[in-house]
């Protein structure tokens, strides 16, 4: 699996975990609803300005998004 | 300190620790010297991709790279 595809299954799973939409996150994150669904499909090179927004919309840490065997 | 200049100066720190040179982390990764050098200043918005690549030549996996304060 490349880690577009890690990163975007990873935000995915984040997400519903919390119950929140892609529209959801994508008002909270001011990141177009389009691109968030591309990332969580794989289909994106995502930067780390974006995985920070991302994930701070998301509520979880650099340090435990990536705390998982997928990144090890 | 915004996301750019922890991911930079976090590559440098691990780059200087393996006691590798800017030039040889750019030959292994396949990645140019003088972006390596703006990543590590803070000055580049670097890509998912291209931090693994610099990861895996550094020979730290994401989830360790990210496993620091700084990162929480």
């Amino acid at each position: 699996m490349d880690i577009k595809t890690k990163v975007g299954a990873r935000l995915r799973d984040v997400r519903l975990a919390k119950k929140l939409t892609q529209e959801k996150v994508s008002f909270d994150s001011d990141i177009d609803k389009s691109y968030i669904s591309e990332v969580e499909n794989g289909r994106r090179n995502i930067s780390i300005v974006n995985l920070e927004k991302l994930t701070l919309t998301l509520g979880i840490s650099l340090k435990d998004f990536f705390n998982t065997t997928d990144f090890s």
